[in-house]
């Protein structure tokens, strides 16, 4: 275990060991920020548990997750017990198939999870010739290609957004907006929002100029508060937390020159879903003239999706909201209503950020010209 | 003890007994809907601890409870211990003063505070021949008055409120947003905004249609989920509590015909200042063009105020936003930004309700003449 100051914590997720034998090793994010506990997935129902129970969260981290998981699943399947595969070629493919529609089942609405099955997927479909023990190989390097394109996707994320963000005047400090946490725990690397604002930090920091980051909460289960403050306090960015409601009052001040926050699925037209909470912001940003913009890899972009009105939106346990901290906070005899996530139309967007680049005011034509050859 | 079914709660708060041995009785809000806990007030001090920890909120309540506390804080200091008062009238007066300007720096925001603790005084200077226990009966009955007509002044608001609401179509259910706690816990009687909410609920249900009220959670003390989801349940009305950051989401889906809140403190040219979380449901309402209405009673509005920009802002303790329920759940190093309310403008508020009657499209000349001989 590394010691250095302030502790190291476990990467977001880590394979370790060989195909036939390694585990997928996954920082419980619902622990954080008071406990940092490591979980040890070793069959794809641990993996679908964990991204169910939001331990992994974030759409690219639920991507590189599930690949690994299609790995554990289909040796679940074939080698349940150490030692060298069982069956044929075809027993594999069907595990496969299976392991891959089970884990497709965890969130409905993150559309890396599905992108990165299908990559497995036509990865080992183009080389049907290997045998059960070199395909398991296979699907390895795969997920690890995943996760290695992740960190990379994530740096270029970071420097193309970080090329938009004004300079406030004089020796101003600059306030950047967030909400939720598309940050290192969100993904393989640095994130996707948090990575341009780290970027900014540390080029504002290069200038001798100031950065603040406001984290919004993120209700009803507080990623902004626990996982976003947490990332950016141990990497020294000065941090303000507020309650979700409070960001309009915040924006009134003057006081955020940029919104920045991920995406969990971008539709053709450039309509963003998000964490709950996301559209308003972004209506309110408006109000205010402050830019808004989201980062996601071009992963998360779905072209089979016309608008944001074609998105399944993910409603979520009543529980999340009516209790605290396993205590019962509401009235009794209320319900909840608890979806995971909203739409941000496109219009309100003034430019999406992916590892490609950035899409200006995006609409249907530009996102197609930008995802050309994808 | 009443045991009617459900068991019924205290009051808000009560006075009970006469005015040289009587104690203010005020339901500890804070403990809600868990506990149902009775504060005895006994000193000025008691009941400006009970304000500050919001043991007692709600603009209309905070008034009430300020009327009862200056009588104990002249009491206090008087008559400590039980007996006859001691001292002159020049005694009286001096006590009289300076419990109000203790209890004034209560909460700086809700203006009924002011306005009553001023009624108060003016009471008694219009008595100036009064010995000191005479003039201490007459303080209790000014603060009964103050307390009889807050039950008049919800009952009216309930009317004009309701008098506005449109019938869904067909037979579906008239949706009722509402934010934060404008209820009978706020007030002596049945609330500003819930006494309109209520009032729509009682018609409904004699003309056989259906209301559900969708509660804004609002955060950070959850008053919506706490205490209005309690107050609306116990009588009977479908209630649906989200996080504030879902309404965005709720109000597109065109379940909500009316946004109804309540206000702390109104400038002369309509705008309103109300808990934090309700100037961006404005905006929001205003989008999908569902009429926004503000409830509160002719002692909130604030005629020394040209507008919002003026109404000062309470800032309150960080921990209230980095904690929960005693723990930390925010990141170390995280600093708060924490304001207890923001300020709707006029322009976004489709009418004020007040016991008066009703102000729409509020500008500063109708809220005027709606002052009028006020």
């Amino acid at each position: 275990m590394s010691e250095s100051s302030p502790p190291a914590a476990p990467p977001t997720l880590r394979w370790v060991g060989d195909a036939l034998t390694g585990s997928l090793e996954l920082l419980d994010q619902t622990r954080l920020p008071g406990e940092v506990v490591t979980l040890s997935c070793r069959t794809d129902e641990d993996v679908f548990g964990a991204i169910r129970r939001l331990s992994v969260r974030g759409a690219p981290a639920i991507g590189v997750s599930a690949a690994f998981g299609l790995l554990l699943g289909v040796r679940q399947a074939l080698a349940p017990t150490p030692g060298p595969m069982k069956g044929d070629r075809a027993a594999f493919d069907a595990a496969l198939a299976a392991s891959a529609e089970k884990l497709a089942a965890s969130r409905p609405t993150a559309v890396n999870l599905f992108w990165a099955l299908a990559r497995c997927r036509r990865a080992l479909s183009a080389e049907p010739d290997l045998s059960p023990g070199d395909a398991l190989v296979r699907l390895l390097e795969e997920a690890q290609a995943i996760e290695a394109e992740d960190r990379a996707m994530c740096a270029a994320i970071g420097r193309h957004g970080a090329d938009l963000l004004p300079e406030p005047a004089g020796d101003g400090e600059l306030g950047l907006l967030t909400h939720c946490n598309a940050g290192g725990l969100a993904t393989a690397g640095d994130g996707t929002a948090l990575a341009v604002l780290f970027e900014a930090h540390r080029r504002a920091t290069d200038a001798g100029r100031r950065v603040r980051v406001y984290a919004d909460e993120t209700r009803p289960l507080l990623q902004g508060a626990r996982l976003t403050a947490w990332e950016l306090t141990r990497r020294g960015v000065p941090t303000t937390v507020l309650c979700d409601s409070a960001a309009a009052s915040l924006l009134a001040t003057g006081r955020v020159h940029a919104v920045v926050t991920g995406a969990d699925r971008v539709a053709a037209n450039g309509d963003a879903a998000n964490k709950i909470g996301t559209f308003p912001l972004a209506v309110l940003a408006h109000r205010f003239h402050v830019p808004f913009y989201i980062a996601a890899p071009t992963s998360t972009f779905d072209r089979e999706l016309a608008s944001g009105k074609e998105i399944p939106i993910e409603q979520r346990d009543a529980a999340e909201v009516l209790n605290y901290g396993g205590l019962r906070t509401a009235a009794d005899g209320a319900e909840a209503y608890n979806p995971a996530f909203d739409v941000t139309p496109a219009d309100l967007i003034a430019a999406l950020v992916t590892e490609r680049g950035v899409i200006p005011s995006p609409t249907a034509e530009a996102v197609a010209a930008h995802l050309a050859d994808a």
